[in-house]
């Protein structure tokens, strides 16, 4: 019997969790929610039972010709569990209005409030922690990437301070409103970005200050690492560690991989809309001067919360522990890949 | 039999033709070539056998670890055809030094000048005139966009004179060191650009003139078309024609396709590497003032040509006539897509 | 005694048509308006008396230590006329809510409906509709640049069709929040842009359609024209009309003026915030193909509708014939710059 | 009796470091060079006697009109110095050509090797060293940023290790060739980027180490810094300390400074080319967490090494003490602007 997984928003997001779910054994995409009848609501009814996000929506569905299941009540009533996939802040008023009324287990994403949910989630730090729970979130695309390579660090070496500079892009690929078209943003200016206490959420104990501007570009974010090593620790040690951890994938500018427009070149051969689902840490980056580790790695912010999210359900659901959870959720999305 | 294709080249348009041509039931690649071992001579050697484009690089390769097969001469031995992918200049280079020595025929791409070859092909166009010849080169993506909205009304209607304002998108998504970072480019500043006369070596009685600009961005060119009419026609006339044409896909903005951006995004979706092998058709942008008929295209630079390519190894084998070789191809490579 | 001026908004426009007018002998600013009191507030109180644009943003003023007089209402009251420079549609709002109520002459700028004035104004076009208007409206940056140049050449030679591909900066360089990032827009995406039919608001008889694409780039405009002769008319005919007005500047490809860029660095060189007022045509771009004239030209957003604004002024209060006045305002603007 | 002063090259530097001499009392331009003529050529002999930096292109010039006064090596028998502004490492030629046989003494850019000097120069934390030297180099716009800064906290404060991060424009505003269009490219890929040894070049003895990315923008780098503290120090001591440096100017957040795109509009108004001679400091940036020290800093590429070129000729003539040609050059070049 397969977890009965609804997906409320048809997004960047939404899309992605919808696949990975199906793409496992123990869980099936019972429908998707859409608010507009647009092209990805098209792709959407191709290959899910599509249900209107807004009910009043609904005349604006038939006129397109888009043939709907019903509305996002009809479709939690179904579902054992929803991924809220809505965009920031959203997903707290669907708490309110529809998951609480039909007590349904939901998961977040991190554009919402950390007090949304009882847990702040990421599957190779506290997948534990999440066991059970009824709403857990999981961190945004720009903290995951830094609290999976925190942890794996910290589980491998005795490390203090973590700072980090995090290069955003300003918007999505498919964002075509809004920018900032040539300049650089400190976003915010003061610190500390709300990055580095995001991390604490998942991981209280880091010492991290985090500092992030905004870059007109649309492919990935980049991350500037400089971590304080409390040990004595090599290059070749930290090398090892990141590459015993499939969720990280480390590349080598010797490879051509000089800018995140080659990774996305690489990508668009290996990865359907070339999600990258792993860290892509540059080899060459990683180096240590005293006592500082450095370290350089790309994050793919459309991508790569997606196996999170499958993990998310397990422990919610109890139906795996950590490893086989992630070694499934690795498996079914063919993580890491090979280079 | 197969027709053993050689792919010389495995950029941009290289890897693309390769896998297309991987799809035909009647044709196989034997083998690809690459100058240098980075990582698209990674992906070229999972999948194909890798020969080295520069014979004296070949111990670069054995460096890197990349199993080659040989040089490019070795490979030009074994193949029937080869489809030349090397950049700008470089084909007619190879053909001095490679295939006329080995009397290869072969398949030029849009950056040599004309005369590298007998004919300037489109195969909506002119496919007929390939029959058999021993050089032919499919030209740019550009002109394949307006060679084939131009063929196809010039086939159902009386039309007169042709303006094109040609919005270039200045590098390629994976280039990082050319570009055009804020700012707009008449490239050439003095009329026409070289995509009318190039037009003319398919089409050679149109009247055209266009005139073009680099713009900073990566993802497809967009051409703005003012087209005379000598007959009475109307918008729907227009329509039916072109949604009769699979190489043509009209998408509407009222989908949700506001920009380059959202087009790109449904690719994603839809094809490997975001694939467009048609011309994007804006729907509302068919309109008619007076004589003269307005359309707006966008054509993604990367993949338009792959399936002229494809076309041109049947016509110049005659293994096939225009419309079989053309239907196959579509199907193989899944044109058009549904929205 | 001189015209006093009350500017209205003392953002992108506002700020150099209070600084034109300071340059005129026969006008001067009695004060301009500001909504907030960041940095442009600050260096309009430095130079002009400053007032709240939003009676209720006092406190605001005050607490950032700005020194202000009074309210627009006061500010109106002192005033011959007002320059209404607030955002687009705000300039509707303040006429009913002010400049009706205290009987002011006003002049708005071109994002506000044509109907909002009795004329729709261009200097060299149609200076004698304005006298002894009440309320003008100087056409936009891009309708402005088209009028100048149509009307530039309809006085000289019989033309017929324009055809105008308008390739349009997304956001002027101080934005930073909106945008278009990676892509091309079709804004809109039917037929006609906008910009055909306000060119008629001021040329009515000009058979003009226009179509328009938002791209990512903060600098200038660019016009691709195309436009029917219907009489024998050579390029150095056209060459030499346009170097005989003043507010059309022709630059050449050959000093290095490669794309917007490169006249923008110009531009640095030789006027305060590197404002153009001038149509920057590209002499290499003028060219002619049967009877169709083809023109390239720039146009910078920011600054080319101020000498318009000028001119209006003395169009409306009567103290100037257009000849005089468009002299006037180019001797104190150093229009035409000489390269 | 005047400092003659010859410039080598009319580009981004030269043309604001022949003005910036032409605005001091002590010395004066006696010539400038140009290599080809251009619009800048043009502007060069409009304000300055013009050279030609290339013999052989002569010829050129007189093609294009423009009047030239002898080549190079005519300038540089009548100049006491010249400051080589010619692009990256064909200062080091000019070099051994020109400045060696003349016996002149010369200052470099920081484009050129530290070895082609005997001093690398920064006013504010070694202008002492540069006493009677021959052959000095500024040190280029990120590392004198970085220099200014980190001296005059050092100067105030015990500090240990400096950490940064550096945000590059790809390319200039006038550039429209090269660049990064849409991705971040770590420049280098493995730590440390050249910024920090080059600092050292100037402050031997600090413990820093930089990582740096260029970005697809061209108005300004930014630093974001991460400074040990060795004593106790607030926010406020380090804000008065930076306020009283006029090589730093402070900007709020509050003020509407949200962006380089922000500092940028403003220094439109305030300086000819928006020309800003200082660092760029975020006041809100200035954040301090255990015993580190944050600060954001934008640097305006294109203007802030010019009065360090200044002050490099009063001490390697030794016409001036520190204090007194510093004071010079911030008086003649309005250092700092009051917002």
């Amino acid at each position: 019997m397969k977890v009965r997984v609804a997906v409320n928003g048809f997004g960047t997001i939404g899309k992605r969790v919808a696949e990975a779910v199906s793409l496992q054994d123990d869980m099936e995409v019972i429908g998707v929610t859409k608010t507009k009848p647009d092209f990805e609501a098209k792709l959407a009814a191709k290959h899910y039972d599509l249900y209107v996000a807004i009910p009043e929506n609904l005349s604006k569905f038939e006129k397109a010709e888009i043939e709907v299941k019903g509305t996002v009540e009809d479709l939690l009533q179904k579902a054992d569990i929803v991924i809220d996939c809505s965009p920031n802040k959203v997903g707290a008023e669907n708490k309110k209005l529809y998951y609480e009324k039909y007590g349904i287990k939901a998961i977040f994403q991190g554009g919402e409030k950390a007090n949304v949910a009882e847990v702040s989630f990421n599957a190779l730090a506290n997948y534990e922690k999440a066991k059970g729970k009824r709403y857990v979130r999981v961190v945004s695309c720009n903290t995951t990437g830094l609290v999976r390579l925190i942890h794996t660090l910290k589980t491998n070496f005795k490390i203090g301070r973590v700072r980090a500079t995090m290069l955003r892009r300003v918007v999505d690929p498919k964002e075509d409103k809004k920018g900032l078209v040539n300049g650089i943003m400190p976003d915010p200016v003061a610190i500390p970005s709300h990055h580095g206490p995001d991390v604490k959420t998942v991981l209280p104990d880091v010492d991290i200050v985090t500092t992030a501007f905004k870059l007109p570009t649309t492919l990935m974010h980049v991350h500037s690492l400089c971590i304080e090593l409390k040990e004595n620790v090599t290059v070749s040690d930290v090398v090892n560690v990141l590459e015993d951890e499939p969720r990280i994938l480390l590349i080598s500018e010797e490879d051509g991989f000089t800018s995140t427009a080659k990774i996305i070149e690489f990508a668009r051969e290996v990865r359907k809309r070339y999600d990258l689902f792993e860290n892509i840490v540059w080899r060459e980056s990683i180096g240590i001067d005293g006592n500082d580790l450095f370290i350089t790695q790309a994050i793919h912010q459309e991508a790569i919360v997606i196996p999170e999210n499958v993990d998310a359900i397990r422990a919610m659901l109890e139906i795996a522990e950590k490893d086989e959870s992630i070694e499934k959720t690795n498996t079914a999305l063919g993580i890491p890949i090979k280079i």
